[in-house]
């Protein structure tokens, strides 16, 4: 038994509704039991959708399909199901995917390219769709709807705890609403963790115009974390927008009206991103590393990883030892440009090493005390350029093994 | 206290010795008590060597000696020091290998540039070289020199047992003699657990012939290994040849005459670096990982390292889980051409997986009981060329997170 993250947030108690979206939580033991498995929200016609997709080149059976037949222009559904990632399934997998969009298209009367499917658990094992398909047979727009709640627990696995974010802002005085649910835990096991999201707006924008915030933003939210540096075969980061605001249609990524839109859609996202990082496996402590001094803000991000993903830095951090001598083994080995006799890095606010050497004031003590803190920022430059980035992860502790070795026996 | 590893090797209780390479060895307490930590070998007239270096761009001050300064064509001596790294130590750790080098050069009469340095250990410390220079002054060469087992003792850090192996073969009906030395666990930590390794030998070759050789070699074994993907700022592979064998000069490497040679050469370096990850931290288990299928060895070097260094790889196997799937998000992740729907996996003998999806006649049971071995073999061909490669690595357990954690504190 997995205990609740030692990181958990205060959890929000609902998140607004917005009109012409319909959320049904089902639970249909396909895997789990005693708990909502199955997530379907219906869109009312005019929503717009975009979509980010895993970058691994063995993608998952409902990644194929979202990337290569969804019509995001005249999207009408989402099926989300959790506890079997239908991945390494071969063409029975791509059959059951195309079952789970007939079965609510039929239902709702629209064409099967309306419907997005996203699916995260276990994978090489086939998935047996019966009882989704019973479920979605039995929705009839006039019962009534899930909460937010609901929907961000139907979809969690290997979670310890919902993940739900919101802001509202304006477009042209018009309210806008951006609701968000995700999941993921080990940023990327491909187990039961992978890394789903979803946001969910009525701004009345075009689906190109989502495509390239949705793009902006998983750059600085879902691809600025990391737990394990492990990828899945089905990480998926969808966004739908009703369309229903009365402003104007804004197309344009540069119409300042959007302005506000953009920054709040990005905050929603990063906020979802780090309650993932918060409920990585095993997580005892939530770390920012701010890299500066780069080469350009590719490098920077590099070396970012590389300090964030390596095994001797999460460690050290589990153990509240300021060894920063694995920051710089860690920038070393990055292959990046970086000023080894420039170097500075400060643990907290303290500067515990500059120009190549540890600082003739370093006292170990104090930052000692730093490291016993939940919440740890470091901060390096490399002392090259102007490139900059920021990214979050936890440490690697006793409890990560203990769940991924444990986790199948 | 760590604990032996459980996968040592039968030792080695001797290597041959080799005409004109002298071993001393020292308890300077300038980091560990009652134990040698300083290898001194001093090489007659005429000897001479090659190198390859880790490829962090934050190397250490012996390392940048080693690659900067040192004539390999006229080398003398090595001094080789455990328990500090003098990495990341500025100006100061300059002079100190300039010290190190000057101390034994002097003693034995020839230029400072004939005599490598390498040093592991803490990084970001001052090495407190006076205890050193002091041994070194010691030195006189008609004193007892100390034993090849002694030398591989005396460069220990966290390693749990000492590394040793030997070949014997002949070059043109001429005894020759291939003795090695190893040091890391962890690959790579940069604390106290770099690797560093050393190859003595007596065949007449030149040193561009020995480098070539060293180079090809480091491909197939040093390089071969992970334990858990973190690159120090120290690693250091060092041959040396006495050039007393009676054969001819050699020079060429293809010349027919030194095939056996380079053969045994390369057992030598495989076995101690095999020898390195059964020394792993926290090591419960010997992976072969064989990678066949790509579209060049190289890339099939990097889609098995993905696996080798993936945490939920590594924890699967220290829980004895047959978990494939892990296999396929490596595969998935490691960003070079494969065929999904063409992979095919095998854990011992036993194929799982093929053609995109579970074998038909998958039989759980008998796999897991296979991951029961301490040495696991596990081959995978990801259905795109002829490209291949063979790499080891270990588990990732709790004792790895105790090591490293618990460390400095």
């Amino acid at each position: 038994m997995v205990n609740r993250s030692e990181l958990v947030p205060t959890a929000f108690k609902e998140l607004p509704d917005i009109t012409g979206i319909r959320i049904y939580t089902f639970e249909t033991n396909t895997k789990y039991k005693k708990r909502d498995d199955l997530l379907v929200v219906v869109f009312d016609k005019g929503t717009i959708a975009a979509g980010v997709y895993t970058s691994s080149l063995c993608p998952s059976a409902p990644v194929e399909w979202c990337k290569e037949s969804v019509n995001y222009n005249k999207i009408r559904g989402l099926v989300v199901n959790s506890g079997n990632a239908n991945a390494f399934t071969g063409k029975r997998g791509v059959q059951t995917v195309n079952n789970m969009a007939t079965g609510l298209a039929k239902n709702i009367g629209c064409n099967i390219e309306g419907i997005a499917v996203a699916s995260t658990g276990v994978i090489g094992e086939f998935l047996n769709e019966s009882m989704i398909l019973d479920a979605i047979e039995t929705i009839d727009l006039r019962m009534p709807t899930s909460s937010w709640v609901d929907a961000a627990k139907s979809i969690m696995t290997t979670d310890t705890f919902s993940k739900l974010a919101f802001k509202l802002c304006k477009i042209d005085n018009c309210e806008i609403i951006i609701n968000g649910i995700a999941k993921g835990s080990g940023m990327i096991a491909p187990d039961m963790a992978t890394m789903l999201s979803f946001i969910f707006t009525n701004a009345n924008i075009s689906h190109s115009l989502l495509q390239e915030i949705l793009k902006e933003t998983t750059n600085i939210s879902f691809n600025a974390i990391t737990v394990d540096g492990d990828t899945s075969t089905s990480d998926t980061f969808l966004a739908f927008s009703s369309n229903k605001a009365k402003h104007r249609l804004i197309e344009d990524i540069n119409d300042p009206k959007i302005c506000e839109f953009i920054k709040s859609f990005k905050e929603v996202a990063i906020n979802l991103a780090k309650q993932i990082v918060k409920d990585g496996e095993g997580a005892t402590k939530f770390v920012t590393i701010e890299l500066e001094g780069a080469i350009s803000n590719n490098s920077a991000r590099i070396i970012a990883k590389s300090i964030a993903n390596s095994p001797l830095f999460k460690t050290a951090i589990f153990g509240e030892d300021p060894n920063w001598g694995r920051i710089v083994m860690a920038i070393g080995k990055a292959g990046e440009p970086a000023s080894r006799d420039k170097v500075k890095i400060w643990i907290g606010n303290n500067l515990v090493a500059s120009d190549g050497v540890v600082v003739a004031n370093y006292n170990e003590e104090v930052v000692a005390d730093y490291m016993k803190n939940k919440n740890i920022n470091i901060k390096i430059n490399v002392g090259i350029g102007e490139g900059y980035d920021k990214i979050w992860t936890c440490d690697l502790s006793h409890q990560y093994i203990t769940i991924n070795a444990d986790y199948r026996s």
